[in-house]
């Protein structure tokens, strides 16, 4: 749902085709008219939210400013093909199919469109080249309402091309191209940043290894690269209030606000760029996570602030980051659970880069001691595990898992290796064409070290992990059966031709082009060489990995006779919580008992 | 496939549509066209082929005598539900559906049709009561080709009626009628068999508790009732060889062959009654299970016998009974097992019933030791565990858990209670109304029994089952926690109205009429009572007893915090065998060594 820039309508969706309602006559006006089951107007599919809305509900479409043109995104899901989940509390068991575009296979159509508001022309199609597999469903038009701007990446996702179209005109143009040989994180990119009268525009680019801000031209001449440095602006903080709109342009001042990693990437800063001079000045000041939304004419960032310790707080800042308010304090003080230490170490990795770790310890830890270690991984892209942020947003239960498990008797570990989030693209490259190898060759590291500290016990220790992390700790089982004792998958992929096109293809390319990348990363042909019988746990409604990547490895490990335990979550998705998430943890409590302590 | 009575042409079925083929000049004349996936003509949906087709594969169509008339029955499932089941093999997963008509909802639509051979007439539809719910796929006509007989059932399965119509005239009548307050078993009715040029025919009925013969005038008024007492005609071996054909008539002698329990409930005897006396002479002589078949003149039967002991061995006996010659040997000698004893042990149940058990030994058992106990159970209607039969047919894989277990440690025990097969109808009524508690009450007056061995360690008696067993085990679990340590449910029912119709409303009727019965025997409402960790063990495409039944479970478990371990069967149905099988017995051994040896 949207207003139109006069307020004076409203924009939603419904059924797949798009209205517009006036405030006043409160008469609709229906859009489109060839929504369906499988064709979104304005909406987006199941591959585009979960890999391309970067974190952020937003429509997809967009009015012009001057509210003459509506522009939108049409997705056809028709060639996509479907995936069954089962209602087992159904009599009889019922089946919902959601379209999944698995590795190979054909993806959504897109088409995008104009449509004039002052007459009844149909809608215009905006030519898009063939290598336009993906439009990013993010959109801006110039501020005079010429142009509409959007985002096209190809299929193997290393071209992704800025583009304007006209709809008075009927001409396109192409305002700029970042190309990247291992590949481009289109999910995080934003759409340009209009300013002076839309005559220049920011943009934010990985070209050069790290996020960074760059000026342009309208006309896509770059003008210069604004920040530079082995540092990132952040543009998919966890935290909703920057999501889309990792920068805002402050017109009085004629500089950019944006959150960044420069005092060290276990932080996010709110800092102020100027962009005549590239001078940063350092807006928040507690260490921490920051995130903020500047208010509209510039005076004021309401700053959501958290560390380690610290649950979220929101305060308002003024320009400059002086405390003018407290919005909300931190909840910190109501929580009572019991307290656990957690340490950060930097550790090495093989080509030299610095891994952050960080060692969860009991409050009452005893040096003297030796304790089995849990380790706790995701291994991914996209996330970051380690940093001075509260339970870092806590998407894999950390705080819950770090009192459970040091309350059994257990360290708690995280290592954040190669591919994971924050320390810029130069970090993740490593990973191109595999996903799995170089996450673990980085865990091991971290293993190599835990067996050094003579308060751990180096033949105790396990894994856990959800999602990605399910994948690592059957590949970590697999392939480093001496470093690990047992281990958690959870909602884990065991052969990534089971998984979507967006995600998979980024980094292996499609089966066809790298037989080798998913062949060396295959779990299920090699569960011949496990060693330790894992705790497998899927959701039974899983859409996004599917149940068919845990239903076919424990076939195989029937075949070969291999032990292990199973934990179906009966009408859970791959989001685990409420009764799921107190069944996963009491599980995984139980299980990691009998295989570290017993 | 079937031959007309001349041998002249082939009848067939086919995408379920039905065809002739001429076997001289191979023209093929196509008798129905409206066959469809819900549209069965002359072939049997799921339901009718589990529930009615007494284990005999046999065509739902009859060539009349003379070859004239072509009778068929056609089935039409378009509104009876569908059920899931998901194939994870596939990329993307793909979905089976397989019609079956949960209790209380619509069955499949019956009708029975007669076609002409001799003209292009349409098939004229025989018009059925509207009490006929269901119809027996087992026909046959007059001899002289008047008139074909089938027997209609009502949906409560408490009337029975044997109706014969004559399609040259369009005249039907009904032969006899059958009536039970409790239900009639209608799955082991046998078609009548006419004799003495058509003018009586031999009926088989359960009407005095027990399976009789009786004789007829064609026109449907008792002859006589030719046997009685209390053992039965055993009118569902397990043995393909009398299967739908339990009676054999020899004109010589004017005299029935049979199948029958006259000597004790754990054997099987070819028994010989004179038709006009009533005298009965023993054909078969070895103690324990035999089939035969009749040869057309009367003159030979081959005997397929096998006892506790002894391997299937099938021989050819002449008309009295003497060995005339060794068709195929025992193979028992081949077999290189590790002995175990079986002792029978009679018990009594509440209403002072005879109960039958088993105690099976290891070899090497030692009097002087403390065993724990594995109560192998099946406990509902249809199947006898307990007799003087190799393995008892071994359909729950009698001889492999005996071996399996005795070497791992466990006496086995099994006792067929109140509502198991061989005993009659007497045995069963008991448990009309509610599937379960009269089950339990005689498997704990077993349980009870073995507790006061010296050799039994009676607070380690473990039990396992399968399908009914399986719902037994949580029922008992549940019930009777003081007397079972743990158990194993395999591919068990944990709501009967998740189940079919034909087999559950001949027990329970429907859950409207029958609500509480319903309510005394769901068990996922109890979970909360167990206090054991139970192993569930369900095959992902069980298209009998639906997953659902221990997915819902599980969900229940999983909120109540409750233990317990699920081992699901890639790829299988409710038919456990090959890799399957294996998975199942190490898994269970496992289980009950450390349930019952820890």
């Amino acid at each position: 749902m949207d207003f139109s820039p006069d307020g004076s309508q409203i924009s939603y969706a419904q059924d797949n085709d798009l209205f517009v309602i006036d405030v006043g006559d409160e008469q609709i006006r229906q859009l489109t008219t060839d929504g369906s089951a499988t064709v979104y107007n304005g909406g987006l599919d199941w591959v585009y939210t979960e890999e391309l809305a970067t974190r952020a509900a937003q429509p997809a479409y967009a009015w012009s400013p001057d509210g003459k043109w509506f522009f939108y995104m049409r997705l056809d899901d028709s060639d996509v093909q479907s995936d069954p989940t089962v209602d087992y509390e159904t009599v009889p068991a019922t089946v919902t199919w959601t379209r999944f575009p698995t590795v190979g296979s054909p993806n959504p159509r897109i088409s995008l469109h104009v449509l004039s508001l002052t007459d009844d022309a149909p809608a215009q199609a905006i030519p898009l080249g063939t290598d336009a597999e993906y439009v990013l469903p993010l959109f801006t038009w110039t501020p005079d309402g010429a142009e509409v701007v959007y985002m096209t990446v190809n299929r193997p996702q290393t071209v992704l091309e800025v583009k304007a179209w006209n709809p008075a005109t009927g001409a396109g143009r192409t305002l700029l191209q970042e190309m990247d040989p291992t590949w481009i994180n289109e999910d995080r990119y934003a759409a340009p940043v209009f300013l002076r009268d839309g005559s220049q525009f920011l943009w934010l680019s990985e070209r050069d290894g790290y996020m960074h801000l760059y000026l342009y031209d309208r006309d896509g001449t770059l003008v210069r690269q604004v920040t530079s440095g082995d540092w990132m602006i952040d543009t998919i903080p966890s935290d909703i209030l920057t999501a889309g709109h990792p920068v805002a342009f402050d017109t009085a001042r004629q500089a950019a606000y944006m959150v960044t990693t420069r005092n060290t990437p276990l932080e996010r800063q709110i800092d102020r760029v100027d962009l005549a001079t590239g001078e940063i000045q350092e807006i928040s000041s507690s260490p921490g996570f920051h995130a903020f939304v500047l208010s509209a004419n510039g005076d004021y960032l309401v700053d959501q602030f958290s560390d380690i310790d610290t649950a979220p707080a929101t305060v308002l800042l003024d320009g400059d980051g002086n405390e003018a308010g407290v919005l909300s304090p931190s909840a910190v003080g109501a929580l009572t659970l019991p307290a656990v230490m957690r340490e950060t170490v930097e550790l090495t990795a093989s080509d030299g880069s610095t891994l952050y770790a960080q060692l969860v310890k009991p409050a009452g830890f005893d040096p003297a001691k030796v304790y089995p270690v849990v380790v706790h991984w995701y291994g991914g892209t996209g996330y970051q595990l380690v940093s001075n942020r509260y339970g870092p947003t806590n998407i894999f239960n950390e705080v819950e898992r770090d009192t459970l498990y040091t309350q059994a008797g257990f360290l708690v570990w995280r290592l954040d290796n190669r591919g994971s989030f924050g320390r810029g693209h130069v970090f993740e490259t490593p990973i191109d064409g595999a996903l799995g190898p170089v996450a673990l060759e980085d865990q091991l590291v971290g293993i190599d070290y835990l067996r050094t500290l003579p308060y751990v016990d180096g033949a105790r220790i396990g894994t856990d992990g959800k999602s990605f992390g399910g994948f690592l700790t059957l590949y970590g089982l697999i392939h480093a059966p001496d470093a690990l004792r047992c281990g958690i998958a959870i909602a884990g992929p065991t052969d990534w031709t089971y998984y979507g096109t967006i995600y998979t293809e980024r980094y292996m390319e499609t089966p066809e082009i790298n037989p080798e990348g998913y062949a060396t990363t295959q779990l299920i042909d090699k569960v011949g060489e496990l060693q330790a019988a894992p705790l497998l746990i899927h959701g039974l409604d899983d859409t996004n990995v599917h149940l068919q990547n845990t239903i076919n490895f424990i076939q195989a490990l029937q075949e070969q006779g291999k032990p292990y335990l199973f934990v179906p979550l009966p009408n859970t998705s791959h989001s685990i919580k409420g009764q799921n998430l107190i069944t996963v943890l009491t599980d995984s409590v139980q299980y990691l008992e009998a295989c570290l302590l017993d």
